[in-house]
């Protein structure tokens, strides 16, 4: 069999491309990220948001279109295989903020991936505000259970109850990656183990793609930091070997601030002050 | 010690009674059993729903109020030490209508526990829809992944999601039972296994309000079944041990209807058929 | 959905019975208290083995059969849609014994299990001995590792091994029963913990035929012992509740012998002496 | 086998008896019920205290000994072939004090069995303040960590450590019982969770001096309590069966006294109000 | 004890060497790479198979011989203290096949080793087809239940049990690999898993012949892939860390072939197509 | 935040600095590297012992204090918020000796440091004797059940004990490192898996005073040994990586002398000769 597959190679194909990626919040920060990097992955980008997006650069497309607006995201998800789930709201927010962008937004685009021509695989955005009151000095891993520090968490773990509903029930795959904090760099000493470089979040979508078989996985998204809470052992099977470490940024950090004392939420919590912040009033 | 605590006998005290325990969804099935059989617990009853109530009895106090009614809720829980909040969708549904009870309406429930005068302890009735992907021939303990099988299952995840919010954040305890099938028999085979006696439904409840110490447990709501996929062994501290099963009922079954093929979503799925159900369209 | 499933009861239908229910080894002590006690759970009993069978009872087939004779096990095995296979080697022997009966003989019954015009259910009269070196002050369940105490024991692994395949491959489904000590009661003070009733024996199999779904359980088969290295709640769903113990018979056996002292093989390993008996020869 | 093994009743042996069986600490509560009730077991009772032990009664042997006394405890030990020891501190006190009891007191002990003529099987009255730190929350298992919550606490994990060593290196067998509250009945709500009757406190000791291996197992010492924080599933090789409940008190308590509020440490802790306790000075 | 044992430097000696060690299946492809590769493990190597073998070189034994052969095999394995066990049926193929050469074949060589003059220590050929149903998304380690996904993966599955057992019994050493795909690279995608470079095996077999106990490991052989299902971390001990990775090759094979569908054998089950082929008749 | 966070940058600040380190045991070996590479950590080092420590360096203070001179120790400990305790019996010896200096010695350290007037955090020279007994082929982590293997390794179960029970009480953090063993390189076999090298322990004592939150962690002390038991998983939010392998060592090792037999105890326990030493009779 091995002499067989080898004798293949005469007749050169290329890796399976998707043919129209959609990435909802592209206008936002991540959102930008993927814009610039994952053109790679499709023959179309599909760009969404209701914020202003520029211009639609060659191989792009471009959908003003609120989530909560049922039809809009029906028409919106039509025809893509794959969708990069960055949009709705991104932090902690009043109940009704939460609800239209994270609770009917995640409803809204999985009954239109469902009736959808082709069926998605879906990137969802998740985070780690999902488990944020787990203490700092506890290690996770997929299997942990879920304790989330606010609305916004609280809409995480619906939104990953969603995905595997649809999952078990129409095959839809998603991963559901657990965004630490990725930024350019981490901005305070909890993101030491939280961070999570650009560049590690590329390689996991790309990783994500490119598996035959993805599942239903729940993935901590965190770079190779030195100091981890966050152990990925369970979806050791999609390749994803994070190369970058927060350790290069201690230094700097350790010079412009001081750690947290020990009783403070941002040494206390893996979620950090969202823990100790209140309810959001609307 | 002993010697000094067994000298109080002399004066005797009653054990704590409730104030004033609200009863959600007050006039449905368990709603009708936990009004009669409840009123023990608290000085008043105070029942809720949307539906007839009928004649407020002795130590009855009768609310008519919708759960999606942010305001009337807050009026509602008002003053309450007690809630078991049977009220919502009680089934699968379509999206709107399990949005506005089980979503929307655990939001307004447990936002106006917070605000409330006395902070209450609760009982949320959770359903095995939030596991039903599990297969029978799994185990499952409270520390076992949530699978739902639908809107409805969802909506049930999103709660005890919720209840572990108030709970860490502000103190809030909670009990998520996740009721099986809470009838006076069951109806068909896989019943067998999910079977919940009223009178152990009581005693639970009863339970719940009686520990000094509830926390913020996920107990399976099932009786002392034959076969059973549930081992409730992680909350063995509430005390409660059911006294009833299915079994009795089993001759009776298999009289009148046959088990379920091998490969029926009754045999194959925890949540049965709710597995093999589609979306309800809205 | 309850009251609908109520009104059926005027039309009363049996629990689904078994057309013809094989026996294998039917000859022996077990194959015997099966005979005379499984007679209902089957149209036609088919009894099978090498040695004398008397004469045939109402509903009663006798078929003399090697299991090592593939083709003669092939027609045993046709049309049956259950079997009880109790036959092949039932204790230590040399390897060509072992291997004639116990290997051969249940890749035979598989193969003709496969190719039967309708798929049987099977219970396998798997060992203790497949776990026998496990000492006695270790706790086992369904995932423990197999540790197979000489020849016999690692042919019971290796029938095990056959099923889970046959299982995955092809869906035919087994419940391996690990049988401790099946006896009228316990001979040692070894078998206090590892006896098994003949009731309870039965009892088991009545609810490996009546489950819907069996799936391919690993089953310790002990009764309700009240000193028991062995934990079946993983295979809870079959609703399998032993009635019986050994503790009634416990005074008998101190009055009647030495327990063994702590260095005895039949103190220290789960399968007794067989862990310190050498290699049967040929 | 069996044949055989049941040919020998003819010759009735009686169940292998203890020689001599050392009380430590028989003047106290635990030491008089065993002094009164464990007398089957041992050709001799050997009672042991320094305060007053009143008169031998037939079969006795009274020693007057101090644990902190190693030649004294050397002479105590000689000859035994079976110890409970009861003897030491037995709730928190200065350090000094459980120091010469509790520390070297266990030492001593250990130091004169392994000297001894004959090797004794040792019964270790351990305590839940070894876990005392533990929410009431939390199921523990043998394998739980330790979380000692005094000096007193501390001391019984030295002495289970003390214990392991000599079984892993001398083959000395100890049960460590971590008592809960043993006493006639609970005196309040939280040894509903704790209490040990002495009928089941007798029950286990017989046990482990019947089992013909006993290895070195950690049990926790509670009735069959319905509400229960302990899981003994890991030594139920012993076959201790624990017949009482607390249940039976529950009224009479109820009647007697407020539970704790869900802040006290009687509520919160295992330990109960032992964790919330300074430390005691000298 | 540091000081002393560092005075010792003076005397030096070589590192432990067997004596003899006996390849078999020493013509097949991992034979040929052992026979060129460990010859500095012994001695004398002794090569074993019933292909042509070539000439023996210095230092070389050679000896044509059936593994089902009982006494040849007695004699092959007289006097070798290591035995790297390659021989038998190396893929799937009808009953009769993998009997001769994997169950007989295992039976007589472990006889052979009981009954040598020296015990040797053993290499056993296991392969992923021992757990081959495992799904791709699944990670296993050492204490994973078996699935095997043939004829072939049983006879694995039995081969472990009877090294499981002559160790328990008469204390042969036996390394269990369930060897991935070891070939000079992967040929298809589901390899990019599997892969075991055939550096890492040799590392790993002087690893197994170096450690000073080596007990009765299972360890998954496959090289240290970015995707991987198979954690070793029960195995530590041995000290083996892969230093090859898949992900060198796989451009081109992207660039060769297409990856599986998500619903290929390929791409679904650990054992890939070995668990949709159906029986090999014989 | 972010922003906010990064505009700080102006206002360097240092990394939080001890004011007074205490190290124990500074004469001894692992005391003197401490004393050589520590006092960047502090302002102030305070070094004890009561065997010579020379002249004091700039910045250093000494102490000559025995750990069994309660008042003594209460001085010493006055004042420092960090200590690195390294004093006491520093191997098996005979009890009036371990107890004196580590039953004793801990006592008091932990009382003084209840006592003073800042809080100390604490490292805690634990030892792998607290679980020597294990075997070479077992895998521990952090909440594997200690098995000491002689009156010191008992000794350190204590300490970890009341380690444990300051932290749960008083909020005192510790971090208990089980140290394997630290030299300059391996003596001998056992030690290529035990081995910590003087920079590997620095690192973690480093990382120990630098993270916000410390808790009370169990960690084991050994580098990056290629040939490990021991997996350091649960506290890898302390961010320490061991930098070091005795690998580097394996060859001088092997040409100086015979690695052990199977049977020796340095290739069968964890723990080596400590083992099978007998008690150190005083």
């Amino acid at each position: 069999m091995t002499g067989a597959a080898q004798d293949k190679t005469e007749e050169v194909r290329e890796m399976k491309k998707l043919s129209k990626l959609l990435i909802t919040g592209a206008s936002g920060r991540l959102g930008s990220v993927c814009r610039g990097r994952l053109g790679h992955l499709a023959d179309n980008l599909r760009l969404s948001d209701c914020k202003d997006l520029g211009d639609a650069r060659e191989g792009e497309e471009i959908v003003y279109c609120g989530l909560e607006d049922k039809d809009a995201v029906m028409e919106l998800v039509q025809g893509c295989d794959g969708i990069v789930h960055l949009g709705g709201q991104a932090t902690e927010a009043p109940w009704e903020t939460i609800r239209a962008a994270n609770i009917d937004g995640i409803v809204n685009l999985y009954e239109a991936a469902r009736k959808s021509s082709v069926t998605p695989r879906i990137v969802f955005a998740s985070s780690n505000h999902a488990i944020g009151f787990h203490e700092q000095t506890e290690r996770l891993d997929a299997n942990s259970r879920t304790r989330p520090d606010g609305f916004y968490g609280v809409s995480k773990v619906f939104g990953e109850a969603v995905a595997s509903m649809y999952h078990d029930k129409f095959g839809i795959e998603t991963a559901s990656i657990r965004i630490g904090s990725c930024f350019p760099e981490p901005a305070n000493h909890r993101m030491l183990s939280t961070w999570l470089s650009y560049d590690d979040l590329i390689r996991l979508i790309v990783r994500v793609f490119a598996v035959p078989r993805l599942g239903c996985p729940i993935i901590y998204g965190a770079s190779a930091n030195a100091a981890s809470w966050w152990d990925n052992r369970e979806t050791a099977y999609l390749g994803w070997q994070p190369q970058d470490t927060s350790e290069v940024f201690r230094a700097k950090l350790d010079a412009t601030m001081q750690p947290p004392s020990a009783n403070d939420p941002n040494a206390v919590y893996q979620g950090g002050t969202f823990c100790s912040d209140g309810i959001h009033e609307s």
